[in-house]
């Protein structure tokens, strides 16, 4: 059976939960029966993972145990709402997955995409998404779209952001060239309508292709 | 620096607690400097971890999201705990490590020895102990060990339990073979005061070999 798992990946501020929504919308009007979810995903048990990745209280935290705990929480979202839904037929659309743990803590964070990658390849049994839209922007844009364009002097922590999320980028664009057949990269710094055009260009496109 | 990082596996019932108890106080009155712990080790984030494991009411967990989640405990447990230890010279000795999780999860549930394995390697990242003492047991002995010597009759849950340790066992066996220069088998069935005996020649001899 032919399934439809498309995550939605990129920073923050590139347009994703927009765009998903709207992805979700013209997809029902096609008469498509579709689940948008990102991790947790309303899961307990994985609510209460992230609630312990979260907790401000946990400094001592180590970046391997937040992995493993990151994993551990997609695989428990995955085998409760993702493959039940994919199992009915549904598309599933789902905000972030694998590759934000190999970008932000693989790459950005120095735990190393090979090293991430594996524990989550455990994590997800051969669920890899079918297809996967990245959203790159320049952090810049994108940092500016969520503190929204006060004339502000940029600052000491403004620029550790920056420097964090322009390796993430990096991080993602290496995803790019890795997983040439699955991820494919968007344009995020277009308009909101642009962007929306092209996301739905690429995924009908694959769900005309794998249609029955 | 050489470290002295010991752990003691095998099944409940074999007498791993007891002899852990009796070695830490024969060390210590070498004049050694001895930390006896065992996972979570009152480490908060790994209590914590522990929690949503051994919930009654989490039982749709997946056996990779277990996993996962004691991969993350131990991780954290050991880089709270057991590596500021070591790095002090002190002798730790761990009641369950990474074996318990091959010979439980890996081999006895079916998750794959190798599978489980590859994500203890990611959380203890290279931190296998220098010496495991395997407390070699019949399943048989050690269950009534564990449920006294009452005279009743064997139920199919006993069974169940008991093909379970057999499996665990068979997993602890085959980790002998797999890491013949880390564990040594030792032949739990016998006395306390024998087991004992077995275990400071062992240790003792590593101790020794070790010694700056």
């Amino acid at each position: 059976m032919t399934s439809y798992f498309f995550s939605f990946e990129g920073p923050d501020g590139a347009g994703k939960t927009t765009i998903i929504s709207m992805v979700e919308s013209f997809l029902r009007d096609k008469g498509w029966d579709v689940v948008a979810t990102r991790e947790p995903g309303g899961i307990e048990i994985a609510e209460k993972i992230r609630d312990i990745i979260l907790n401000p209280a946990h400094k001592v935290m180590d970046g391997r145990t937040e992995a493993l705990l990151y994993a551990a929480a997609r695989r428990q979202h995955l085998v409760e709402k993702v493959i039940p839904a994919l199992k009915d037929g549904k598309i599933v659309l789902c905000d972030r997955f694998i590759d934000s743990s190999l970008a932000y803590q693989g790459f950005a964070r120095g735990l190393g995409i090979d090293e991430v990658l594996s524990i989550n390849q455990f994590a997800i049994e051969g669920y890899f998404p079918t297809l996967t839209l990245y959203f790159d922007i320049d952090p810049k844009i994108g940092l500016e779209r969520i503190y929204g364009n006060e004339k502000r002097e940029i600052n000491r922590l403004d620029l550790e952001s920056l420097s964090f999320h322009e390796n993430v980028r990096k991080g993602y664009l290496q995803l790019v060239e890795r997983f040439p057949e699955r991820i494919v990269l968007l344009d995020a710094s277009k308009s909101v309508a642009d962007v929306f055009a092209d996301a739905i260009s690429i995924l009908m496109g694959n769900l005309e292709k794998n249609m029955p």
